[in-house]
Formats: structure tokens, sequence, C-alpha cells
């Protein structure tokens, strides 16, 4: 039986915070990028936030939770968008921030708490030995290590080296279980899978050993092309060129670029649909020749324009990723987005496809990637939102279509995931979380087993009483 | 009209070699992995072998050889097996491994003199900024940068990078014509493919500037698996792996390494295929992980084995690529090979159905690469010499299962590659070789355009009366 008073009794020397304004604060993420979470999430908060600074602060706020029956829903700074961060059940927020140190760097590898931010993890192994994070979120200066690997998927960065989901792409990881006597497990090779992209179900990271690749000064370009069907056929060409070093590499329909983007939206024509690309200064000349080879035209490079110039914008990686949903919205509030992957080989038909039987009300934005190996592309079309029947009518022609839809209208692992259940993980929250304490309501196989995919119902957590 | 007396005039303070014994030891490679090539070519020899330290005197030496219509045949240091580097019509052997300064390093990318050695450029770019060249040939210690881009494709690190051809591989060329005064040409982007492997016939390398990738202490591994069909499965989902970096990936059917590998194979039993892995540090726990997953053996690791121990084995990469071959012909020395591609996406089946075809006389080895973004598996597959005729029957049963065959057992560029002449490069000798002296009779387009390459006939080249 959930006792708070209980609890924070058993707190004490934990920095905690129950001014409700605050706590709701801390129980929201980017929910709101979605109409449909906006309206469903709103109201959610947790009942206090507890912000441990070490991993025994952490076993000792778990060893709480567990003693008082309170649920726990960890989070790092609350970019997400599938409001994998919020407390559906309410309880503690365990706010991981402060596990923030750096503690070691080498040769391809980095060491951080859970809350490290990756922008201060990326400068500080620039400045160590010219190195960088293979990937990162386009919040890459506000989100922290921890929650990427608990809520993301991959990023800039992933047209090189996949998604996290790829083994190799984390490397090991320390997660303190939800027991009465909480344990301290160190993960590796396939053992990361239980509790990567998880989002805190079945386990508290503390710390992440991730694999780094070398830091270039990456310049950024944008190509802009008289089509669609052309940006898209040349940016997948790109992706398949070995010798071209790119860490970014998406492509924007008409007139995204010129319409939403503030600074850099001067360089495009309204009816130029847009290639945006992050490529390494001794691969700009391979790139160039390819560009001329498309007959694409390079519209903007960001070393060769004034250093001054350069400051008053920002990187590119900033437009893309969810950021070009971030930054349209700014510009229209109307539109939100889907979240899909067109298979490969036909992903390029498929795209022209789905664009032609959904029409205006949808803008595409492919971010190339790599996938099992193979150079595909994932969407996060802009969608001019009118209702949510509309929404999944969407969401259905894209699935009947042969497109997995990752949708972002929805708090479920499973519903924004593979549509079905992670055994693995489930398995694993069985040994670790034997109560179901963490993150209540986001593993539908946890709460509702007998739950059926196949049918058109939506996943709606009733939240236990608190 | 050839004049060698007036040439030797003009050469006035270069280093000249006319010593015949050793002007025939500079005129030949590693032709003689081929019994055909030993065969056609064990003749060849040159007139004199001129050595130049610097550009100037290689504009030197080509204007002489101009000026007294002496045709000239550049070479690195023979490493290759094509005959690259062996002039079919005498005359000069422009012997460039003193152009061997190491210019520039910085970050990504490297600019050393044509004959610097792969393996002294590697050393120096990692002592300098823990980096190296993206790939090399098995050759590594020997081989000249230069001659890798004339005469070579790819290598080690093509699992990673693609190969040569691929842009953005080879990043800017210095080129002498050869003309009466003769010009040095800057060629980057598209421009590189008219020279690169071209075997020297439109113009002499002199300096080259290539990308470098972050150097890591490669860990050698070799994993053994009871039948080839699961160890060729298993590298070709290992090469799909975006998250583990590797930089060789081979596969050998048995009993290749117990037999041949004369420190590695008491490691591996007689009946186990062999698969043969470079892969960084920090993929170390993913690699392994991974052949757990797909129950391989993991027989050999060199970071498992004492630092005495390791240093009486050659490096893995030593045993692969052409590597297994000369290994190969130490202990039977009636072996010889094929240079093959299995077409994507069916390559898997392809290697099967070749090896049922052909039988016991061909031993498979793959090599698995990235081609065009994809993994694919070229082959090097041993096979044991009886006859011409029954070489190229089998290269026809290659080639009409669809199976490109870039046949060793010539010595023209069209021939040992796509048996199609490259226009780019044709047109391109036609401005900066207009007497047609660089490396009479490898460039069929050049020697005899009306030629057949759909015919089954063999090129071969009537050198001129010298």
């Amino acid at each position: 039986m959930r006792d708070l008073e209980r609890l924070k009794a058993n707190l004490v020397g934990l920095v905690v915070e129950d001014e409700p304004g605050l706590v709701r604060k801390k129980s929201r993420d980017f929910y709101w990028y979605s109409p449909i979470l906006k309206r469903d999430l709103d109201h959610v908060t947790g009942d206090l936030v507890v912000s441990p600074t070490t991993e025994a602060e952490v076993c000792q706020a778990i060893a709480a939770a567990f003693d008082a029956d309170v649920p726990v829903t960890p989070r790092g700074s609350g970019t997400g968008n599938y409001g994998q961060a919020m407390p559906l059940s309410g309880g503690m927020v365990l706010s991981l921030g402060g596990l923030n140190a750096i503690t070691h760097i080498g040769p391809g590898t980095v060491t951080a708490g859970a809350g490290a931010l990756l922008g201060k993890i990326d400068a500080a192994t620039r400045a160590h030995s010219g190195q960088e994070l293979r990937m990162f979120p386009s919040t890459h200066r506000t989100a922290s290590i921890g929650g990427f690997i608990a809520g993301g998927s991959g990023g800039v960065g992933s047209i090189r080296w996949g998604g996290l989901r790829n083994i190799g792409n984390v490397t090991r990881l320390r997660v303190v279980t939800m027991e009465a006597s909480p344990r301290v497990l160190v993960l590796e090779g396939d053992e990361i899978a239980k509790v990567a992209h998880a989002y805190g179900t079945n386990g508290i990271i503390t710390a992440c050993e991730m694999p780094l690749a070398p830091a270039y000064d990456w310049i950024d370009v944008m190509v802009g092309f008289e089509s669609m069907e052309r940006a898209a056929a040349f940016a997948d060409r790109l992706g398949n060129e070995d010798g071209i070093l790119l860490k970014e590499l998406s492509v924007m329909a008409a007139p995204i670029a010129h319409e939403y983007f503030s600074a850099h939206g001067k360089f495009i024509r309204h009816d130029q649909a847009a290639v945006l690309i992050m490529v390494a200064p001794h691969s700009a000349a391979a790139l160039d020749a390819f560009v001329r080879r498309h007959q694409g035209e390079t519209v903007f490079r960001s070393d060769q324009i004034s250093a001054e110039a350069q400051r008053t914008m920002p990187p590119l990686f900033e437009l893309t990723w969810n950021h070009t949903t971030l930054v349209a919205r700014r510009v229209d509030p109307t539109i939100t987005y889907l979240q899909t992957l067109y298979p490969f080989p036909d992903h390029l038909a498929a795209v022209a496809r789905m664009s032609a039987l959904i029409g205006p009300e949808m803008s595409d934005h492919l971010e190339f990637i790599r996938f099992d190996g193979r150079v595909v592309c994932s969407g996060l079309p802009l969608i001019r939102f009118t209702t949510e029947e509309r929404l999944d009518e969407i969401v259905r022609l894209f699935e009947a279509n042969g497109c997995l839809v990752f949708n972002p209208h929805r708090y479920t692992l499973e519903e924004g995931g593979m549509k079905r259940s992670d055994l693995g993980q489930l398995a694993f929250k069985r040994e670790v979380d034997p109560k179901g304490l963490l993150n209540p309501g986001k593993m539908i196989a946890w709460d509702d087993p007998d739950f059926d995919f196949k049918s058109e119902r939506k996943y709606l957590f009733s939240a236990p009483a608190g």
C-alpha cells in the first residue's frame, strides 16, 4: 500500500522536492509535440522529485520507494517525445541529472554517469583526445546519455553507425534494481538490450560506457533539388558512398527548409527540396563532386560563411530529426508528425507512394540511416493535425503499405515501437522489479499481458489509486 | 624511333641502372602467382631503371623518354599480381620508391610521395595523431601508396570503407604527364578516376593525399565453424552489424587455415571453416556476444596470448587477401587463384552454387567488403591448377552464373577488371600521353580499339620492335 509519508522519512539526506508546481514541471517531457499525448498526459504529475548525486543515493531512494510501495519514474533531462519520463501513476520522479561525472575516456570509449549531458560528454572527449559519441539526438545540448539510452533510438550519426539497438553502440551499463536491497548489475553484450529503450521500466541506469568515433570539424551543407524525388534519390546514393564520411543525411520536401528554418531558410528557394548533410572536412571535395554529378545545387556550406555569421546560426543538426518538427511548430502550431520506416530495398518508392496517398496534409521529412547494414530512410513527416481519427487513419495507411510506424501519439513501449512485447525485457523486469514499481503503464506486456496488438484498440493505462 | 643512347645522355644527374640482372629484377612483380602470367611474362624486362627522388627528377626522366621515344613503366614496390608494373615493351622502368616523403598529416588526411610505403605512412600517422590509412592490401609492409592507387583496388579496411574506386577514398593526386614538357596536374573529386587503377598508363602519380581513419589497437580474432556455409552466413551478418567496428572480415573453407597457416593453423581444427576478423578493442565484447549468438567458436584472440607469443606470429591480415594465396602456395605450389565478386543480395547462394559446381579443385576464400554501400563478398578462391583451358573454363562458369571475375591470369586493365574499356581513362591518356609511351600493352582500348571483349579471345600484346 503506497505510503508517501513513510517514503519521505526514508529519504533523509537526499535532495527531495515536493512543491507541486516544480514537481509538475519535472514530470513532463516534449510529449506536447503530439496533440493526442498533450490531451491524454497533460494532467500527469508525480508526488515528489528525488535528485540523487551518487549511485549510493540512487540505491537509498529505490530501497525507500520499494519499502513504501511508491512507483518510481526515472528521468534524465526530459527531452523525449513519447512521454517516456512521465509518471502515469504519480509517485517518485527520480531525476538523474546529478549523476553527471565523466569518469573515463580512452581510445574509442567513454564512461559517464547517466545524467551527463551529451554535449558535455562530447566537449570532454573532444578536448581529451579528439573523439565524440557515435550518435546523438537533435537535443544534443540538453539530453542526458542515460535518457538517450533508455528512451531514444539513434539520430545524428546513425547514417554511419546504425541505431542504439545495434550491438556495440552501447558497450556497458550499470543498472540498479528495484528491490528491498537494490543490486547494481553490470550489463554487456546481448544483456544491454534488456534495459536499453525500456523507458526505465526495468532498472535504473546509473552509468554508461559508450563507444566513441573520431571528432572532426564537421561541415554543414545544404543542397537544393528541384523535386523531392530527385533529392531523395541523391541522398540514397550518397548514403551508399562508402568513401564519403557523413554524420548526418536528411531530406525535406519543399517548402520546409525555406518556410521553417529561421536562419538557413533564406539560402534555399520556396520550391526547392533540401538535403541536409554533415560531412567530414576531408570528404568535402568528394561530396562537392558527387553533388555536381547529380545536378544538385549547394546552397549553403558552413565553412564558406564568416565565423561571425556562423555564430548567429544554429548547427544544421538542430534542424534535423525531431528539431524539424519543433521549428515547424514554431511557425505553425497545427503541425504534428509521425515516425516511420520505409522498407529496404524499395524505400524510395514507398516514400513516393505514401506521399501521393496522403497528399498535401503531409510534408515529407526523411532521415537516412543504416539499419542492419543497409542504408534506408526513416521518416518524420510533418502532418497537419485535424482529428485523432484522421491521424490513426494515416498510421493505418502507412502500415497497410508495408511501412513501420513508431507511433509518437502513444506512450507505451509497444505502441511506440515494434507493436509487440519484448519478452527479454519482460523477463528481466520480473527479476529486477518484482513489485512492478518502475514507470508503471509504459510496458503493456507487464500491465496487460493479454492485450491484443492486432486489434486497433489503443492501450489506455489505468493508474492504480495513489 | 626508340633511341636508348639518346635517352641515357639526357638522364645525366639521375640514378640510372642498366645491369641486366638488376633491371630484370626490378621489372617484375608477383605475377608468378599465376602460372599463365608466369609463362607469358617471365621473359619481360626493361632496358634500364631510373630512380628519381623528386618530382623534378621525374619530369626530367619523362621528358628524356618522350624525346627518345622510349616507353616508360612506372613502378612502386612491385607487389602487384597482374603484371601491372612489368614493362611489356622494355624501355625505362621508372622506380618511384625514392619519392617517399610524408609531407603533411592533419585530422583525417595525409599527403605522401607516391613511393612511400603503406606501413611507413601508418607508423607516421599513428605516432603523429593516432590515425591510419582507411585500407591497405595484405602487402602493407612492402607496398607503396602510389602503386596501391595505380594497381590495387582495396583490401584490409574495405569492410568499412569500400574500395579505392569509391569517391573520397583517394582525395588528391599529383600526376606528371608524358609530354615533351611534362606538366604536373592536380586531380581531385571525379578526376581521380582518370588515373587511379590505370597501371600508370596515363600519367605518373608523384604524390597522394589520402583520407585517414582512427588507428586502434586492432584485435586479431579467428572464429571456427563446423561448415563453410555457417561461417559465411555468420560473416555476412557480422558485416552488417553497424555497431561493431571491424577492419577485416574474411572466411576460409576448411582446411585452409589449419593446413596453410604456419603459426595460426594449430589453433583451428582440420575440419573447421575459419572466419578471420580484425576488431576494435571497444567492439570486442559485442563481437564476443555476437559469436556466441551464432554458435561460433573463438579459437584465437591476439589479446589473449602473451606478448612474447605474439611476436612469433604474423598479424592476421598477412593471412588474408592475396597473402592467403601466398601461404597456400608455400605449402602446395600447384595452387593458384581467381578474383571474383558474388552479386548482392544473393551472394551467399552464389558462393554455395559455385562451390558445388566446381568441386574439390577449388577451396573457397571470401573477403567481405562494402561495395557501393552494401556488404557483399568478393572471392579469392584457391584453385588447384591443371591446364589453362580448365582455368578458363572455371572463369566462364563463374561468369555464366552471374559472378564477376577480375581475371588475375591476364595483364590488361580490361581483362583484369570489368571486361570493358574505361573511356574516361582512354580520353585522358590521349591528352597526357600522346605518343602512347606509358606502360604499353596494358590498356586494350589504346592498343587495339576494335578488340571484341565478347569474344572469348585472350588479348595478346605484341610489343613493337625495340
